[in-house]
């Protein structure tokens, strides 16, 4: 990224800006509403609704640094810094592959056998993005985008697979949001790489800029807050069933 | 908004200061009294008052960054940042309204039915009022304005109805608290179309400065922390009828 903020129009840079908060915002918000509303659903799925309420803590703190950063070089006082977001992949990421599978219906043993093969293709997939992110040249960025891509792939079929198979499994009432989650999934990922390829594809830097930014916080707050709604609600409706066969 | 914050007297910069504060600590305060309350009322209407504990929670955020642009603005480091205001609202009005419809007596199928209509609603209304907010001239700042007001009316005629409704329904220890509600919601948020236009019909900038950012705390105040303790009551006396029904 080779564009120089101070380069922004004021429009550009509050629009990057009040995206960056907004993100930040809606982050803590939602941390809260995890943190508290972990006690209502039963135990056993009590561990993916604390671990959604800690990838929103760990990425609210990240908005907040990227706030900061972006604010100190928008005033040509230092560069802006691109480590951050994927700081904050590196940690969340593999929590987000967790909290999932943490949801579902699975036995102990395929569980850990999923995440032996998810959590390492994820750190993969994230440390050989970054140096095609601040590479300097195209070449460089297209081949580490590649590479990084046979991971992201890896990852969404071996999920999409697993929850294919899975949904059958799970009862009546949980399916519809299954599905709706494997939607959010595919789209949402989906987005980081394209938004990647921007700076490559575009030839206005500071366009270019704008809609990377504003479009990984967008992809953001729906692969983790968005996402960690669908896994309260599948662990709230989980909980009800539960708690019906205990009564009848 | 082309005032300098530089043109305020001292009085005025002081009292805008002085209520940005205000409005903070007020949001501070509401969040703990949320938090802290809501395991006392009954699990169904812990959402609402959760949410409500959210929103301060996020407004008192957005506040502090008010206030942060507002010092730094006095001393002509940067523009006064009119864009935290709006995201503000664009997370917590869509908010506002899921509380109020979870603490109603309502079947789940016509809520989400509610929701489907007004979430889009506050979206629009917030989003068409930006650029009237900032625009350079009276006529766009007009026609934004008119764009906007029409998904205000729509949402309040819309909770006007439901409100209107649906409190015949509830128990008579809480038709006059939604009556209060009711009430709350024309007047408040009515404020906000009428300090909107401050800016417009006032020859001085830098009363119609003060005026608006006065307004807008006010309104703040009462449409977030008074309508939550509003929503909170609402679920502490539906709580009580409940458990005696449980007793008796």
């Amino acid at each position: 990224m080779d564009v120089t903020l101070l380069e922004l129009t004021p429009f550009q840079s509050d629009l990057v800006g009040g995206f960056f908060s907004l993100t930040f915002a809606v982050f803590l918000g939602s941390a809260l509403f995890f943190f508290l509303g972990r006690r209502e659903v039963a135990p056993r799925y009590r561990m993916a609704v604390t671990i959604s309420g800690v990838i929103v803590t760990i990425a609210a703190y990240h908005y907040w640094r990227i706030l900061g950063s972006f604010e100190a070089a928008s005033m040509g006082e230092s560069l802006f810094n691109e480590a951050y977001r994927y700081v904050d992949w590196i940690i969340t990421v593999p929590l987000l592959l967790t909290e999932l599978v943490l949801v579902l219906s699975i036995d102990p043993a395929r569980r850990r056998s999923l995440l032996q093969r998810l959590v390492p293709y994820s750190f993969l997939m994230i440390a050989l993005g970054f140096p095609g992110e601040v590479a300097a040249t195209t070449s460089t960025a297209v081949i580490f985008w590649a590479l990084s891509m046979v991971f992201f792939v890896l990852i969404l079929v071996t999920l999409f697979g697993e929850l294919s198979r899975q949904i059958a499994a799970e009862p009546p009432a949980v399916q519809s949001t299954l599905r709706a989650l494997r939607v959010v999934l595919l789209v949402t990922w989906s987005f980081y790489p394209i938004a990647y390829l921007f700076p490559l594809l575009l030839a206005d830097a500071a366009t270019a800029f704008v809609l990377l930014n504003v479009g990984y916080a967008v992809a953001d707050i729906t692969a983790k807050a968005g996402y960690g709604l669908l896994i309260h609600h599948v662990a709230t409706v989980k909980t009800e069933l539960d708690e019906a066969v205990i009564v009848g």
